[in-house]
């Protein structure tokens, strides 16, 4: 009954337009899988596009919010938690998700893959940040994959949670 | 697009038959109106049996895990949040529901009232307890509503939802 | 080593004088003991005044913040805990310290008592607020102690550290 | 009045024979300058470490724990701090320091570098792990400072501390 929760994490306000396109393109890709998409919730860069993205495709969308601003939740949400922790919320995004895609990079992005290399979650990266790649890979060695655009992400996707079965 | 949320908290391991016959209603009747339920998630209690009450009637049921322990989470969720922050998951029940119902009364769901006060929520307490009815009404006056049962809260949340608007 | 820390708790800008004047000398007397104060940290109310009586007899002082806005901070701390998570660091404030008093009646602080009660914390309550004493006597049963002035709780304070060794 | 802290981050039980030995160098080091050390709080590794030397110079030491396990907090700390959350406590480690020093690298460490970075909090990395500073270096820009051995770190949190006044 529980439904597969994919999070997709990444920059907002300073989300490439490349960025932006991956998110959108995974949204739909992760919808059409029958998943649900999780983000940061707000209405801005990577969490927004990959919302609006399922959205499009009947996909459930859930946002974890740092705050109660209402005015920057995104309009692609159908679950708003709000968590009134800021950054802390980045933990609950990794905690919740079943697997967790990077979809390009900034401080927090960073702090995402790192807390879900704790938590020992399986990562996906997709950017174009070659000394995000070399970091992340030698720190989380089997659990970080790379994926050069949205579609090579799905496969990988599948395989791990055949895995977690 | 947005879900609207109904947020009920109530003891686990020790609710009383009364309090577990009235948070599966609750799920009922809350899930025919096409509202979300959130409750605490887990597999015992006031929690299971708002989840259980909402999924028959194929309402959207959320769970806020106190920690990743998989074997204690609720099988009627749809979505899982998992926080690994124990009791302070309270607080996020509580703003990431639009409108708070506590059936019946221990000090977890003590706590969820007194957050709910504080964060400005609407509550509406459906419990045997007349100490709290009394503490609770003085604490948080015009945001306090009592219900006699499930069925007396219908009409509350609708009123409520309104003003919300 | 580790300090023996007294959690005091209580409303900010709605305490009451009484609430000020109770805060202000509990400060003093928990020092006076040895012992190190624990409170909200902000600049207001209980917060301020238990930290400020403490700090007027060379106590330790503790705040833990609901968030970083520096000019909110009590003058009067040693130690600044920031933790961004708005009311979500009631909890904190409950698990951080071995004994809690709380001192006047708000939501804030009946969340906090809840919270301690949740977790096995022991509570003294310093309040005129009747229906609150009735309540969480009932609630937390033998963990709710009841003083009527700051001097009676000195005494409990030190049988239930006595208990706790 | 309140103390200046610095938090000083690394690995636990995988911490190398290095970064103990840093750790501990540190803490003496900065307990000289007559700042408070924070950490995690857990009596093994760079915790441990840092908060011994700290303490064998008479400093104030501070732990934030992830969980209440009192089997695992370090004897050497004078306030503890306890918040039930896990790695989500790496967020408040952040918060609560004006500087903070990475000493080693491992998967916990790298999400405080990173949430460090997304609060616009100096750090300053002291580890072998020529990726990391390279990674951070770029993500960080002016907010990264890398030094080579403990005693290198002081000067620069000297300036880092001249500047923020």
């Amino acid at each position: 009954m529980r439904k597969t929760v994919i999070g997709v994490m990444g920059p907002g306000a300073d989300a490439t337009k490349r960025d932006i396109e991956n998110a959108q393109l995974l949204g739909e890709l992760i919808a059409k899988k029958g998943w649900a998409v999780l983000s940061g919730g707000r209405n801005t860069g990577v969490m927004d596009a990959v919302s609006k993205g399922a959205k499009g495709k009947k996909g459930l969308t859930i946002g974890i919010l740092p705050d109660d601003d209402k005015t920057k939740f995104s309009e692609a949400l159908d679950v708003v938690i709000v968590t009134n922790m800021r950054s802390g919320r980045n933990y609950i995004n990794v905690l919740s998700s079943d697997i967790i895609i990077a979809c390009g990079m900034n401080s927090g992005t960073a702090s995402e893959i790192a807390l879900a290399l704790q938590s020992q979650k399986p990562i996906i990266l997709l950017s174009e940040d070659e000394e995000s790649k070399i970091f992340f890979k030698k720190l989380g060695g089997n659990l970080v994959h790379l994926a050069n655009n949205p579609k090579e992400a799905i496969p990988i996707i599948e395989k791990l949670l055949e895995n977690q079965k």
